[in-house]
């Protein structure tokens, strides 16, 4: 049943492991956020950490995109060369880079943007008003729930003395606990995000923006109630790990990668990939299943359950099917095919050094 | 107890994750496997996955080392631009990358030396001769109980039916089955895989070489006995896997991860780095522990098992110790510090796009 697919792949002239991008499928991905935040009139900063991807960008930007979400230093200096002005780096500041934070801050300004940065104390907020000035938006991080970093939602006093060391744009918050909530249960998650940013926001005694952004409860709200900013990331790509929390559809996965049949074992119902944790990271789901094969022909179902990654070294990727379904699956594959795998987290399969292809709906068009 | 450490890593100039490699250390572990080979009359071929830094590669070189081990075309090309000669590529062959293969072989052959390629049927083996000539050696892939890919040991038939194809230059197999090994155990799998090889070659009826290679079983072993060529890779820096297994010491891990911290919570034994799965990579040892703090100053424990990484996300990585003893280990500890961390894998490390810094025994001396 993957003879088409391979077809396909085979005219595009590959012949390492690549990510595959649906231009048409992830274009779709951003107009849906965008909309829904454009709806609630809440302002729309995706996190760019999921691709990193200059040209991915452009395409947020004509979606009317003007503000973006970035996790490091360099990443901020990446998209700035990118001609993007209006950056928040959701990180907490590490004091030790306050001067290279400030050169690309001012640099910001001078062309009219500016440099959000992070901070949880209230010396890392003098640290940087005293380093960098009043350029940067200053953002307090929040402690919602997820327990990473952050001020705890209800330290009143110490929110309290972060917000009055220097002039505070707003709460941030990531509620990364979304990743182990269930479905029905989103919704919920992300209004108790918003009603406990609320609550922080009453202990500052300041009237400060509230900022929060995680893929699953951004998907999987009707409206962003109770924000002033929403920053997801991974929603252009999804991945398998979305998919299994029922926040998207396999239709809506935009990102893939392909990677070449090097050996396959009928009677044990093996295939070998080049495609290890260096391409589709050691990311896993329950089984262990590090990515799923699928098809990009448009018929029948696109991610094969039946068709896991379940082993996974430096460079190697095993797939493994029922013995009696593996002629049914992989019957016509000869080794030199490439397969698409789609992967269980595509923010670490977007961080690997791999070379990628956008395509102009070639996961979802005959 | 960690605030020597940081005040030599303040000394670095760093402000960013970065890789520190501990020149003194690396050298020792490289000419400790190579006296190793020496003293049997075996070949070393030691795996440049680890490293992929052709500067590393020149302590090999200066080592005695001439010939190697890759896992990848782009690999193989990256040494061959930095002289090295005598190549194995230990990946089965992509038949769609065989255009470009032959290009690398002929180049190879133009100075003298060769690029060794792997197959697994007879296709495959007629393949390489048929676009690449008798330029490039030919080793049979062979499962010695491993179970990810090559002819399996005891298939008489497979093995003559592959040796028979094609001239082929010997036999070669990863016992990567050995990571998960007990340390007593490691000498009797180095020598029962040797066994298995050499059964295999009696069923090819050709004199083959014997070809050898993982870290666990190569470190394990007095001397290597019945085989011709081993090629570990991992044992450059070794890492906390290799630890846990029992066959390297404290004193051999070369290769850590700077992380700057950017938030400490003594109440609750936490501290917060800029260190994440892009850093470390999610290889995990039970717990789960994704790394190790430790020290650089040469005194006391090296690293620390009370100061575990024990979550991981894609730039974050949280350290957690128990309260009581958090004001001894991370008492006099900033934000902006810097922390070394010690990767459960250190192969992954090294993929990471991470700055390298190469250090003279910084790891080892005060």
């Amino acid at each position: 049943m993957l003879r088409a697919t391979c077809d396909r792949l085979d005219r595009l002239g590959l012949d390492r492991p690549t990510l595959l991008v649906d231009e048409t499928r992830a274009r779709a991905n951003i107009a849906r956020m965008a909309a829904k935040a454009a709806a609630a009139g809440v302002r729309f900063r995706p996190h760019f950490k999921t691709h990193r991807n200059a040209a991915i960008g452009r395409w947020f930007a004509e979606a009317g995109v003007t503000a973006i979400t970035v996790s490091s230093l360099d990443m901020a200096a990446h998209f700035a060369d990118h001609d993007w002005d209006d950056l928040t780096l959701a990180f907490l500041v590490n004091p030790r880079q306050l001067p290279r934070l400030g050169d690309l801050a001012w640099r910001l300004a001078d062309r009219g943007g500016s440099l959000g940065l992070t901070v949880d104390t209230p010396e890392a907020a003098r640290a940087v008003r005293h380093v960098i000035g009043d350029t940067a938006p200053l953002w307090i991080k929040v402690d919602t729930g997820y327990g990473r970093s952050g001020v705890p939602w209800d330290d009143g006093p110490r929110l309290k003395a972060v917000a009055e060391s220097a002039v505070c744009t707003g709460l941030l918050t990531h509620a990364g606990h979304s990743y182990h909530t269930a479905r029905e249960d989103l919704p919920e998650l992300f209004s108790e995000t918003a009603r406990r940013l609320a609550t922080a926001r009453e202990a500052t005694g300041r009237d400060l923006l509230l900022s929060v952004g995680d893929t699953p409860t951004c998907s999987a709200v009707d409206s962003f109630t109770g924000v002033d900013e929403v920053r997801p990331g991974n929603f252009v790509y999804f991945d398998l790990m979305q998919r299994a929390l029922g926040v998207c559809r396999d239709d809506d996965l935009a990102a893939c990668v392909a990677c070449p049949v090097v050996a396959l074992d009928a009677a044990r119902g093996r295939v070998v990939l080049h495609g290890g944790a260096v391409h589709l990271s050691k990311e896993q789901l329950p089984g262990p299943v590090y990515g799923l094969v699928g098809r990009l022909d448009g018929e029948g179902p696109r991610v094969l359950d039946a068709a896991p990654v379940v082993d996974i070294s430096q460079e190697h990727g095993i797939v493994r099917t029922a013995p009696a379904r593996f002629a049914e699956v992989f019957g016509r594959i000869r080794t030199g095919d490439l397969l698409p795998v789609w992967p269980v987290h595509s923010c670490l399969t977007g961080e690997a050094a791999l070379p990628t292809r956008l395509l102009a709906g070639a996961t979802s068009e005959a």
